[in-house]
């Protein structure tokens, strides 16, 4: 079937329980997640009041409801993120401490099944009577914890609390209920995960029957009274299938569409489809930062007009990064083109990751690229999205790197490892990864069936990348023996055990322009190697004011891997207009030495190429 | 001390005879030279009389004047190619055949000195009258072929006879004497080279004389009134000293500006020095194709308007490009700055490289970058100075390899093979070079010098290198053990016998695009991988008519060496703007297939950017 101009591909996800990740960048930042992040995370939400508000509202303590009313979301989500990493690596004290959590959570549902503490606790006659409270929102993130604590330990108390609440949902909202349109999307893609775990098709209904609420006039609330934010702000101006061009909070129209993605792979319903490839095109060719960063307004923590992508005041939510992973993974899966999985890249080594400290304990809500050197990491946040975020993405980093194909599979993320993948015939394929990515691009591949046979095995050619060479057996193939089709090339052979794959991508440091309608980088240029944005501070250009730094597009760069600097990462080294050294470093690891003043986006030195061309 | 802005550094060049090249890409070509090129062109002077004219000027012949009065000088620069040859590898049969032609020509020397054939045969009363007639010029090629017998054999029969024709002029012209402004230039180099051999220091006075001629008004015969020509076709519109920009014909001006370049490491002149700069960019900048081509017009060999670069009428003389070489290589001994080495690399894999044939045995005079498909080499021509030129070019490449430096040695060029440098202070270092240039960008080096001792060696880091790691002894450097300057990245420590230094360049595909000013590239791109353009031919294409391909600059591509290919290349394969397959290959290897279109420019696709970058 076609849904617009793209074929639905319906490739599978690969969980990453079943891929194991042993490289030099990944690796040791799920091991400081699990021994640092999450931790911290959890002493927080203890410290902030987030968890003791479920054993106030459950009667099991005494006391007022403290914080957001938005706050029980990030229990769930760190509840998240614990869940992944049991899966990962058993821990028995960190498993009992999210059992004792469970258990005030669900002292907290009520008798229906409704679960929200702030209204228990402050307000339980305004329930349910303004849409951007949040209810149905930590209703989604309970969801998603309670499906990944089940998967993870195999207990369904969570799940069970989790079904009560979707029930509870469904007994009050749906065709000929009250209508509902969720200020703050995230419930949609939860019901759909609710139904994938359970089978029970009443919640992918409900969750396409919450899609469809939107864009009808029936949202209710504060927010759709103000006129600098009104119903575009949570995407209630449109049906979800006339969607043209993204707008408002970002984070929320990330969920929204990922939630959009979800329901296509149930429906396959073609004007989904069509919305999703349209407003695709607006974020990423229009609003979207080199960094991958979306959402440049501090305002509405999300979109303005095209090209408006200012540096110093970008938001860029880290949220709104990790969220378009979710939703560009989903639309590769759906389509199986490069061009989304080349975005998650863009996030995992950008936008999203700049959100963590190298330590694991410090975080960024918001990410500019461009800062006078006021700009720092914190432990916590009142508004705490961006870490417990963190939290849940990093431990299922995995899951990016693999699909399921008709006819075979496809290697989306470059990650050294080793997976165990599965043909569509239910044939076991072990295959073993091995490369220095980012930092290099070459991967070696080792592919064996579990029975020899003919299969496709697909590899992305990233975007970055424009020249490439690869092997298999031990001979170059020509581009009639691996074909590329949207942005992935092909091979298509019998294969045994023990076969190998080696793949050569050019992966030069680029130096990137601004699009000219994007005014706030006329005159200048950034580096990016690989799917690494560099960015440059202050400590390493002592004497250097901010935005003083000229460089020239034509300047040589050493390219330094130096594994005792930002946690191991390959600088670049040259010299600047003035012809002082200069030193480039990932934009993602900014901020973690002596606090100053960082920029992506550098002034490039008068034009004078040397060449007529 | 400094000439303009640029410290003159005096760099000894490194004879090619001290180079043995030991690839697969210029060893072929030196074997087919030998073998094929000297032997052809050889055949080809005797054939269309330039050989018997000799013969008869020195009465052993009967007969009159066959061809074009310049026609001496092609028998001497291919007598310069059998000499080069000679020094690589003896063959008594070739040279039993120069000293046969050597005969002929000291035959034909007149009793004062004078050697001109067509003048003595056909209008002996007219000689010296009109200085666009090349008289000078057989001269300087006479010189030089001289100066490379003597040096190649040891014979000095030719080499007296250079001697006495260059006294000849010398009691002619001069101080008090005759006014001359040789309307084509190349007598000035080949007298400096004259000096270099003999140590007679009149003639690099004779050299120098002739070059200050220039631009006052002395100029005499049928081109100076011309008003479409006029002085500036041979640059005598200024004296050399003021000169600011490049005018007239190419291999004039190119020849010119090398005589300078020799003068000033003669004289040390920073007016000089300073001319030179500044024509060096007005040329380079503003005037050069991206295969290295000069000159566009066919009208008069030479430049128009700064940025007149059209494709399919370009000029773009063989000779012209090989002169570049000369000129370039002597301005980066003079003054030790890579962006010279670079011009003369774009040469050596472009825009001199395309005058000759896979076979060797025929050449194209005129080098468009885009031709509709009636556009051809042949085995020669009636004025044939670029055959002869390309076998003179072709055996000496090794001498662009390397330079003693002040403080130890320079590699210019990436070729593999051996040689034989030696330090300022006497002490030889063998050195190894080992990689596949220009296909990929891994270079060995192993150094030993007869005994320990500290000294400098640089590497050209290549103006198309963006990025490059460098390792000495196993070790990766920093930037502070490996700075660069002026295009070389310089390794300053103690070497023993057998040190190794890795050089790995980057070396992507690039996307290249001319400046807005070269109108004849507006909306299209070129591709270039390393030092080496490519361009797309007919018989890759079937069914795709000239000038109708688009290209996307986002398109990835599959960088695919194939030994079976035009001799052994690495061709770029992708999908044009159409989707259908694509081939670039390297543009010196045009016109080697079945005729056809050819095009180095193409239209970039509707640009539809996947970033806002």
């Amino acid at each position: 079937m076609t849904a617009g101009h793209t074929t639905l591909r319906s490739w599978h996800e690969v969980p990453f329980t079943k891929v194991k990740i042993t490289d030099a960048f990944w690796r040791p930042r799920l091991d400081i997640l699990r021994e640092v992040t999450l931790k911290s995370c959890l002493g927080k939400c203890e410290e902030t009041g987030r968890i003791s508000n479920f054993a106030k509202a459950g009667g099991l303590a005494e006391g007022t409801f403290e914080g957001i009313y938005f706050n029980d979301s990030d229990v769930y989500k760190v509840l998240e993120g614990v869940a992944y990493a049991l899966m990962l690596e058993r821990d028995a004290a960190l498993e009992a401490e999210a059992d004792r959590i469970i258990e005030l959570i669900a002292a907290a549902q009520e008798q229906d099944g409704y679960l929200c503490t702030y209204f228990t606790l402050v307000a339980p006659e305004r329930k349910w009577t303004d849409m951007e409270k949040h209810e149905m929102y930590n209703g989604g993130h309970l969801i998603e914890a309670a499906v990944a604590y089940y998967e993870a330990t195999g207990k369904r108390r969570l799940l069970d609390v989790a079904c009560r609440l979707a029930d509870h949902y469904d007994r009050n909202f749906g065709p000929g209920k009250r209508h509902w349109v969720e200020g703050h999307e995230e419930i949609e893609l939860a019901l759909i995960k609710l139904y994938r775990t359970t089978g029970e098709a009443r919640y992918w209904k409900l969750a396409c029957w919450l899609l469809e609420e939107r864009g009808h006039g029936h949202g209710v609330g504060e927010i759709w009274n103000k006129p600098e934010w009104g119903p575009a702000y949570c995407q209630d101006d449109v049906p979800v299938r006339e969607i043209q061009e993204v707008t408002g909070h970002a984070v929320r129209a990330m969920y929204l569409y990922a939630a959009m993605a979800d329901a296509v792979h149930v429906s396959g319903d073609p004007a989904y489809a069509a919305a999703l490839h349209r407003v695709w095109s607006h974020t990423v060719e229009r609003n979207m930062y080199v960094t991958g960063g979306i959402g440049p307004s501090h305002h509405n923590e999300g979109f303005t007009h095209d090209y408006d992508l200012p540096n110093e005041t970008a938001y860029c939510e880290t949220c709104a990064a990790i969220a378009m992973v979710f939703w560009n993974h989903r639309m590769n899966l759906l389509f199986g083109e490069g061009k989304f999985a080349d975005v998650v890249e863009r996030e995992m080594y950008n936008g999203a990751l700049a959100g963590l400290s190298l330590s694991g304990d410090r975080f960024f809500y918001v990410n500019p690229l461009a800062s006078q050197g006021d700009h720092h990491r914190v432990p916590w946040f009142d508004t705490s999205c961006c870490p417990t975020n963190l939290a849940r993405f990093l431990p299922s980093i995995g899951q990016y790197a693999y699909a399921r194909t008709e006819g075979g599979f496809a290697v989306n993320q470059y990650v050294q490892g080793e997976a165990d993948l599965a043909l569509e015939n239910g044939t076991g394929v072990k295959l073993k990864q091995r490369t220095s990515y980012p930092w290099s691009g070459t991967v070696e591949l080792e592919v064996s069936p579990e029975t020899s046979g003919a299969f496709r095995i697909q590899l992305r050619v990233p975007e970055w990348c424009r020249g490439y060479r690869v092997q298999a057996g031990g001979e170059w193939l020509s581009g009639e023996d691996a074909p590329v089709e949207r942005g992935y090339l092909s091979i298509e052979r019998a294969w045994s055990a023990g076969d190998t794959i080696l793949l050569e991508l050019d992966m030069p440091v680029e130096i990137v322009r601004a699009r000219q309608e994007v005014q706030a980088n006329e005159g200048r240029i950034a580096l990016q190697r690989g799917p690494v944005v560099y960015c440059i501070e202050q400590c390493d250009h002592a004497g250097l004011h901010y935005d003083e730094m000229t460089f020239s597009a034509r300047e040589r760069l050493l390219v330094e891997h130096r594994q005792d600097l930002l946690g191991g990462v390959t600088a670049l080294r040259g010299k600047d207009g003035r012809g002082d050294p200069c030193r480039f470093v990932p934009y993602y690891a900014w901020d973690n030495r002596e606090p100053g003043y960082m920029q992506v986006w550098i002034r490039e030195c008068e034009d004078k190429p040397l060449y007529n061309y």
